[in-house]
């Protein structure tokens, strides 16, 4: 059995997306040790340490969808000219410029979601648990709120193309397969009459 | 019984909200006419009508410069959807674009220009002459903001392909020829590595 808190000790240790981990896991039969030494194996973990490294080259892009109706800009850094100009690059900024569009996320981590935001979603998810046990009700809140970061933050949802996979793991495979940490940095959405409407 | 369907039927008939429509029917036992006359009564189906002619159609645009160094997103209206498909308009968004890309302004009309930048720059002037007979000074004050709104804002900055021309003479001309009020609603310029940058 892979419980939840043996996946997040791993990607403590590797820094190692979601499903990588529990699927390193489940290879291992739950040993952490073999799990990590697994995912080294396949150059995910090492991402992690690349994941530190400055990186302020990369690509500006964008994507324009409905023929006009909806468009997105965004920028993705990784750290040299010469990775930002392969076409391994370009593909996956085009793959996250697509995703954009289609899942209208609101931010990159959740670190960056407006306060106001978070506030409103545990008062939401608390009054739909109110009549819980106190010692069970702010675990149901945690748990709703992570929902909610899934749906809203772009490293957290569920790649578009691929939903087994989180934009996060998507995003580490990337770094370990280009060898190069890389920072999907900022993105903007225009929707057509839409500049008006409140957040 | 008040069906989704009816409240379907007066939402298209007043393009007022769910909620008023169904509240309305709800008043009305479920007389459309009835309910109808209740929302125009109070405004809102009236209301409803003037916000559906504001201009919402046009195109969100991109544009990518120096191989993916720069990018610019943005967003003009114009009436219908019919102009917004014109060859006409769709150049007409492109020069816009390019022009951003290579002008850089901040906003669109003075009246966008921060208050802080404002009285920075009224600051700046006032300080150059300082010296100067004070009946001139908020004169050629005046004149320096004039000076500073035509290299900050779009509307007032010369047209980088026909620099006889501003922006808005551009826009002007653009509405004669296509007949419909065009607005340059907004745009967003990104740079490689400049995200952290002060604005």
């Amino acid at each position: 059995m892979i419980t939840a808190k043996l996946v997040q000790q791993l990607r403590e240790k590797t820094n190692a997306g979601m499903m990588d981990c529990k699927k390193a896991l489940e290879e291992t039969q739950g040993d952490l040790a073999a799990a990590e030494v697994a995912l080294r194996k396949r150059g995910i973990a090492t991402a992690a340490k690349k994941a530190g490294r400055v990186a302020k080259d990369g690509a500006i892009a964008s994507y324009i969808h409905l023929g006009g109706k909806m468009g997105v800009l965004l920028e993705i850094n990784c750290e040299t000219d010469f990775v930002a100009k392969t076409d391994k690059f370009r593909d996956f900024v085009k793959d996250i410029a697509l995703h954009i569009a289609a899942a209208k996320p609101i931010c990159v981590t959740r670190e960056e979601v407006p306060a106001a935001l978070v506030a409103k979603e545990k008062d939401i998810a608390r009054a739909q648990v109110k009549d819980k046990p106190p010692q069970i009700v702010e675990k149901i809140v945690e748990g709703k709120l992570d929902k909610y970061y899934s749906t809203v933050c772009l490293l957290e949802q569920a790649f578009i193309k691929d939903p087994d996979k989180t934009m996060k793991d998507l995003l580490t495979a990337k770094i370990a397969e280009l060898g190069e940490n890389i920072v999907i940095k900022r993105f903007v959405i225009y929707e057509l009459g839409q500049s008006d409407a409140a957040v």
